[in-house]
């Protein structure tokens, strides 16, 4: 019997109404002719009452017990989950993640998983039972309760649907699919059928919610189809799957948007072998996360560095600069906070020309100017002013058509 | 170093002052040069909240996933626990039932203990490091979670106590120890310094609260010394330990009182052999619990058999009795509901006689009449009228001193 993963969140489990309507979920898909393998998150604000919990007793609190109180939130769900299934006529029985050997690093509150017992699931779905895996959680190799971090139920559905060879994994969520921009502000973005690894990976990076970036990395590694859709409608959301050959028709699947910036440029700096690795070598120190960096030489012996980082870096990304700039023998250091990215994503632009030259003519005619360039192989983005942040956002995707679905483009 | 258990209940734990409050218990017995070993219940009200969630869902919710569900109650608990100490600068680890091998049989919901792992406890004490572990809950072998029913906190703590060698299992409870009878209705009642196992497992299944027998049943078979205390003052509680000569000394410990009883009467009934097991298993079938029979000759050939039960058990009893009795040719049928039980405790009734010749004394000087007796090696326990059962139980109390300390007594 093909096998379904099908993993919902906190909300979609928040309670017991809310609980049926998902063992719904599982009956229809058995109806359908699936073996059902649910992962669930912690129901509603469960996480956030023990995190309050424990800072009522710790500020501090060490992070193999946060991890040995945290991960009851979903060990709940489940078994209540199976109850709600039972009670419906359908055979049920849930696992913590340490009953199924989700066997983890001992990194706790961020690990990662390094195998799952697929057997004793494939036991339970052989006996016809809907088998529940409390999501989030693992076990190390010493039986200490992990955690997996941010988005960590998303992805130990995907890595469960790798270990145990299933056909799809549905991730359950409070949207509907993945649309080709944030329909926030552009409101007519249309929603994408499907979507590549890669391109959903630079999403994500790019600041476009949903699903976490670990997640679609397990999804890729493994090749496992996931099913980004609504738990309250029925309809069909997006599928994140390998590249298909038609995708490469699609010049640009997405754009995103990401604001709370801030660019930093040395200018004038020593154009030396080893000079950049000093200064990235000092912002890391700083525990500072870059985004993009851009380098022009300005004559045979000086260039402009500068980079972006997320504005709350900003003052430790200052200090650090303060101590290095002498060194590299940095003329001036130019700081703006105004700034946003826009990018658009896709596949198609490894094989096709003129993306750059449409995103840049469409930013031109909104009279919006740009600030600086960086480019991936799937990627194009670009630095504006803030306050012209969205409308140069609506810009690129009217010029690339976004919104409308894919195959209706062009005509 | 010594090592010592302490196990606090549900109310010692409700809330993060409650939860600091038990931690200074800890740090003031690691003062005292012990190692601890901790066993907490869920907090407060938590575990009704979970089956009320249970209830919701499943009117009749499976009892793995019960297990399942309630074992989470204590893991948040033993965590939050362990981050409270090491707030107060001590090392402490957290465990699940499963993680230190707590293994039981796999009858979920009331699961019986059959081994621990001393060695990983050991191994953390050995570090210097406070040991929580969660209470009430085990795995099975195939590690499934299991629970152990009602007081499974308390045998949790006793039974680590004698798997890891404690020199001490403090149970600490909203009472202050174990009184001679109940306060309540004996207002001058006299907390006990010390008290058997065997007088304690009489008084619990005779009604007196505090602790659950499986857990005394555990203290006597390992001589686990128990220590009943209150988690809000400092001042000692009760020894419930093995016999020492001392006691022989105290011929009546405590006396309780159990009301919510009926008792049935089969009049003239053949006293063939076998016809009392007949009887018997046809209440067992129908899950009747017995409290205490009497049967009595009435001529060669027949005889009056009586029994006690609990109130609620009476209509089942009484149709179990309605399918039986003809064929054990029983003349008449008499049920009593207006009754309750008195009873006095106290192992040196083996060696001191007197002990029913003062009791019945003291009831007959109250002018109460005493409808049945029944006895074992340290106990006497009279039927009385449910209305003068107050009244009995004082005239009992006040005949053997239970209101003074056992060794001012005949003074």
């Amino acid at each position: 019997m093909p096998i379904i993963v099908q993993k919902f969140g906190g909300t979609s489990v928040a309670d017991a109404k809310k609980i049926r309507k998902a063992a719904d979920r599982v009956i229809k898909a058995i109806k359908n002719g699936f073996s059902v393998v649910v992962v669930a998150s912690a129901r509603g604000k469960q996480t956030d009452q023990l995190v309050k919990d424990a800072l009522e007793l710790n500020p501090n609190p060490p992070e193999r017990e946060m991890d040995q109180l945290l991960s009851t939130g979903e060990q709940q769900t489940v078994s209540l989950f199976a109850m709600a299934l039972e009670a419906a006529g359908y055979e049920a029985i849930s696992f913590t993640g340490g009953q199924i050997q989700m066997l983890t690093d001992n990194a706790h509150t961020k690990a990662r998983i390094k195998s799952i017992d697929a057997k004793r699931i494939h036991k339970q779905l052989d006996q016809g039972k809907v088998v529940l895996v409390a999501g989030f959680q693992g076990v190390d190799e010493k039986g200490n309760i992990t955690t997996l971090g941010r988005g960590g139920s998303d992805t130990s559905a995907v890595a469960l649907a790798a270990a145990i060879k299933a056909d799809e994994c549905e991730i359950y969520t409070d949207v509907d699919g993945i649309y080709t921009t944030d329909p926030r502000i552009f409101k007519t973005a249309a929603k994408m059928k499907e979507i590549s690894y890669d391109e959903m990976l630079e999403m994500a990076s790019l600041g476009a919610g949903v699903m976490h970036s670990r997640a679609i990395e397990f999804g890729k590694k493994y090749n496992v189809k996931i099913h980004v859709r609504s738990s309250s409608e029925e309809r069909e959301g997006t599928m994140i799957t390998h590249e298909v050959p038609e995708m490469e028709g699609i010049i640009v699947s997405g754009a995103t948007i990401k604001k709370d910036m801030a660019k930093i440029s040395l200018v004038n700096v020593d154009n030396n072998p080893g000079n950049a690795a000093k200064i990235f070598a000092c912002l890391a120190k700083s525990r500072v996360i870059i985004n993009d960096i851009v380098q022009t030489e300005v004559s045979k012996e000086k260039a402009n560095l500068s980079f972006t980082i997320g504005i709350s870096d900003l003052s430790a990304a200052k200090k650090a600069i303060e101590k290095i700039k002498d060194e590299v023998n940095c003329q001036s250091v130019f700081i703006r906070e105004d700034i946003a990215e826009i990018s658009v994503v896709g596949v198609g632009m490894r094989s096709h020309y003129g993306v750059a030259d449409t995103m840049f003519g469409a930013l031109a005619k909104a009279k919006i100017n740009i600030d600086s360039i960086t480019t991936s192989e799937i990627r194009i983005s670009c630095i504006v002013d803030e306050d012209q942040a969205e409308k140069a956002l609506s810009a690129v995707c009217i010029a690339f058509e976004l919104d409308k679905p894919a195959e209706k483009r062009g005509s």
